[in-house]
C-alpha cells in the first residue's frame, strides 16, 4: 500500500500584502521549487479547513482534517496541551495558558502584549515554576507547568470538574483581562461545577499577578526592555475523553513529526507514535531538513502515514510579519525537495487555517492544497492559494482530505459495497 | 468597526443568450465599471443560494443569505408579504396572491398571465377592493389588499389556523389554476385545520373569477388590448412567528433600502430597520442614484449593515427581456459607483438566485458574488458568472456569505475561542 506523508503548515494562507504583491505564499512560489513541481505533477484545490469565513483555532482545524467530527469528537483543547506537556489528565481539567504583559488600571488589568514578547527558556521556565509554588502554598489543588515559549498548561485536579467555563484571555489587546465564567448554554447540572472552576481559575489568575508582577525576572526584563511576563491568560478548557484513534478511523498506522507542544498532544490524543528531531523547535529556527529526514525514517520503519508539522509560518503570521513569513515558506520549500525523491508515496501539503499577517489573527479564507504522488493531474503549476483554486478538486472542506488520501492510495471503498470479513467455508 | 453594504440584486445570474454572446451579466459587465473594479480590488466567488440546482424564492435566497436555517427558521412567506404591507398577522395566516388572467374552459380556469400584464396602479388597487368588499359581504374571516403591480396579500383571520397548504398557482402559463389542498406530509393534527384553510382559499378564488371576469375595469382592459385581470393566484401560506432579529444572530445594528412589499417584509421581519427613498419603485424605473445614496446615509447615522435590494432585474428576466437586464444591469453599476468612494467599508454584491431570461423562472444556478474593501484580492478583473467562477473564494452557499463578512470585517471570532463578557477585577 501506498505510504503517506501529510504537511500541514500551520497558519499557511493569508491576506494580500500590497509591498509583497501577494500573499506570503504568492511571493514566496515564484522562487519554490518543491511545492510547485508537486503541484505540476499532482492535484489541488483549496480548502476551507470548517467552512468558509469560518477560522479555526488550530486544534480544531487539524481534527477536523485528520476526519474527526469537530462537534461530537472535540474533547476541550486543554486536554491537547495536556497530553503535549507529557501530563496525564484523569479526572482533571486542563487550561491552555499564556503568559502576558499587562498594564494595572485601577482594578483592571489591560493586555499589552498577549505573549509577553514571546517570553521562553529559563525566563518563562522559572515564572511558571515560581506560580506554581504559590498555588500549592496556597494549597489548591491544581498544577501550572511551561510547555514552550510563553506557553503552558494549567491543571486543575480533583473529581467533577468541567471545561465549560469562558476565556479570560480578551484575544485582542488593549483590554482588559477577562473573568472566567461558566458558559452561557451549560446545562443547569454542569452549572454549579462551571462555576467552581472558573472562581479558581479568577483566583490563581489574580495570584498570578501578584506573584509575577514583582518577580525578579520581570524586573529584569524591564530594565533589559522587554515586556514583563506579569500575569496568565487562561482559555480552552478540556478534559480527559477517549477519541477514536487514527487507526481505528482510517485503518493506517501512524507516526507524527512536531515540536509544539499542542500538535503533539494531538498526534498523541489521536495514537500517533512520536518520531523524535533533534533541533525541532515549533518555531522558524527549527530543523526543517530534520524533520522531514524523519518522515522517511518513519516510512522506512513501516508507517503507513506520516504527519509533519511546521508551525513557525503561524508564528510569523501573528506577529505580523509577512516577509520573513515568505522566507520561512521558500526554506520550507527547499527542505520538503527530499521528499520528491519517494517512490510510491502520497505527498499531501497544506495549512490548518490561514492566518493574516496584517490583522495578526487565525481568519475564514481558505487554504491551498496539493496531493502528489497520484497518477491524476490537473493545470495548476504553482503552489499558491489563487493558483491552487484553479485545481481539479475544487473546493475542499478540512473533512474531505482524508476520504481524498484513502481513494488516492487506493484505501477507499466504494460505497454501497460491503465485503465480509468472514471466509466461506465448504 | 467597519460598515457593510451588501447589495442584493434580484434574480442577478442568468443564462447564456445567444444574442449577447453570454448571459446579461457577461454583455453588461463589457461595459461596467463599479462592479468590475470592484471584482479586481476584491475577492470574489460563486454562490449557490441553497445547493446546486436548487432555484429558491426570493425569500428564501435572501433568508439563507442573511445566514437563517430555512428548516427551522422560516415562517413561510404570507408571513413577510404581510409585514411587506404593513399588515400585523397576530393569529391569523398570510398568502401572497397575484392578479393574474385566465380563460375559462369548460369547468377549468386556464392561465393566459400570471401577472395580468403587471397590471399596475388604480386599476390592481380597484380590483382588489372590490374583492375585498365581496369577500366582507359574504361574511368570510378575511381581507385582501394590494401591495405592488399585480401583488397582493391575503389574511385569513381567526384562531387555529396554518399555512401548510398547496398553492393554487400553478407556476406556468397553458395550464388550468389548482385548487388548494393540505400539504401531503402534513401531521395529522393539522390536517383538519389545512383542510379549513383550503377550503377559504378556494371559495376566495372562485368568488375572485366571479367578482373580476365581469368587472369595469376588466371591460375596459379588454378593449385596450390588455390582458384582464379576472382571478387571485394565491400561494406561500405564512403564520407569524418569532424570529432571531438580524442583530441577535450577527451583532450588527442593521438598515435597509428596498421598495418591494416583501424584501421590506423580510427586512422589517428581521429587525431592520427603513431608509425611505423618494421614487424607489422595485422595478426597473426605480430611482437607483437615489436609494446608494440612502445606504451611505445609513452608514453616516450609524449603521453597522446595510442591506440595499434591487428588484427590477428579477422582473425584466420573468419577462424573458435578457437585453433590458444588461442595460438595467450598466445602470446599477453606474449607480453603485459612488460606494467606491467610502472608506473603511465592505461593500458585497451577489444575487438571491439566478433568474434565465429564456425561460422566465428562477434556476437552480449559481450567481457571482464580489467582497470589495477588504485587504485581500484574487486574478478575478471582471464582475460576471463566469469569471467570478475563478475567485479565490471558490464555490460558496447562501449561508457562507455573512461568516465571511463577519470575517472579513474583523468580527468573527476565532473558532474553540469563547472569552468571557465580564472583566476581572482586583
Amino acid at each position: 500500500m501506498m505510504g503517506v506523508v501529510l504537511v500541514i503548515i500551520d497558519g499557511l494562507g493569508d491576506e494580500y500584502i500590497e509591498s509583497l504583491g501577494g500573499t506570503p505564499l504568492d511571493y514566496a512560489s515564484s522562487r519554490m521549487r518543491a511545492l510547485n513541481t508537486m503541484a505540476a505533477e499532482g492535484v489541488c484545490g483549496i480548502m476551507h479547513p470548517i467552512s468558509p469565513g469560518v477560522p479555526p483555532s488550530s486544534d480544531i482545524g487539524h481534527l477536523a482534517i485528520f476526519g474527526y467530527d469537530i462537534r461530537r469528537e472535540y474533547p476541550g483543547r486543554g486536554y491537547f496541551e495536556a497530553m503535549g506537556a507529557g501530563i496525564r489528565l484523569k479526572d482533571g481539567v486542563a487550561f491552555r495558558v499564556n503568559l502576558a504583559t499587562v498594564e494595572r488600571r485601577g482594578r483592571n488589568l489591560i493586555v499589552i502584549d498577549r505573549r509577553a514578547g514571546r517570553i521562553s527558556g529559563s525566563d518563562a521556565e522559572e515564572l511558571y515554576r515560581a506560580l506554581d509554588a504559590a498555588i500549592k502554598e496556597r494549597g489548591l489543588q491544581a498544577e501550572i507547568v511551561h510547555t514552550f515559549e510563553h506557553r503552558g498548561v494549567l491543571i486543575l485536579r480533583g473529581e467533577e470538574l468541567c471545561g465549560a467555563v469562558c476565556d479570560t484571555d480578551p484575544h485582542e489587546v488593549g483590554v482588559p483581562v477577562l473573568a472566567a465564567e461558566p458558559w452561557d448554554e451549560i446545562s443547569s447540572g454542569l452549572r454549579e461545577i462551571a462555576a467552581r472552576v472558573a472562581a479558581m481559575i479568577n483566583e490563581i489568575t489574580r495570584l498570578s499577578y501578584d506573584v509575577l508582577e514583582h518577580h525578579d525576572i520581570n524586573a529584569r526584563r524591564r530594565r533589559e526592555g522587554l515586556p514583563p511576563a506579569n500575569i496568565i491568560l487562561v482559555r480552552g478548557g478540556g478534559v480527559a475523553r477517549r477519541i477514536a484513534s487514527f487507526r481505528e478511523k482510517w485503518g493506517m498506522r501512524a507516526a507524527f513529526v512536531a515540536a509544539g507542544p499542542l500538535y503533539k498532544g494531538i498526534a498523541r490524543a489521536l495514537g500517533m507514535d512520536e518520531m523524535h528531531v533533534e533541533g525541532a523547535t515549533g518555531t522558524p529556527n527549527t530543523n526543517l531538513p530534520g524533520k522531514v529526514e524523519a518522515c522517511i525514517r518513519a516510512l522506512d520503519m513501516g508507517y503507513d502515514f506520516v504527519y509533519l508539522h511546521i508551525k513557525g509560518t503561524d508564528n510569523l503570521s501573528h506577529d505580523k510579519k509577512p516577509l520573513e513569513k515568505a522566507k520561512f515558506l521558500m526554506r520550507i520549500d527547499e527542505a520538503l525537495s527530499p521528499l520528491l525523491d519517494l517512490e510510491d508515496v502520497l505527498i499531501v501539503v497544506t495549512g490548518d487555517h490561514a492566518t493574516s499577517s496584517i490583522r495578526g489573527r487565525h481568519i475564514g479564507l481558505p487554504v491551498p492544497i496539493v496531493f502528489w504522488g497520484t497518477t491524476h493531474r490537473d493545470n495548476v503549476t504553482r503552489f499558491s492559494e489563487r493558483e491552487c483554486s484553479r485545481g481539479c478538486l475544487g473546493v475542499l472542506r478540512g473533512k474531505d482530505v482524508m476520504p481524498l488520501i484513502m481513494d488516492l492510495t487506493d484505501r477507499s471503498a466504494e460505497l454501497g459495497t460491503r465485503p465480509s470479513k468472514n471466509l466461506l467455508l465448504l
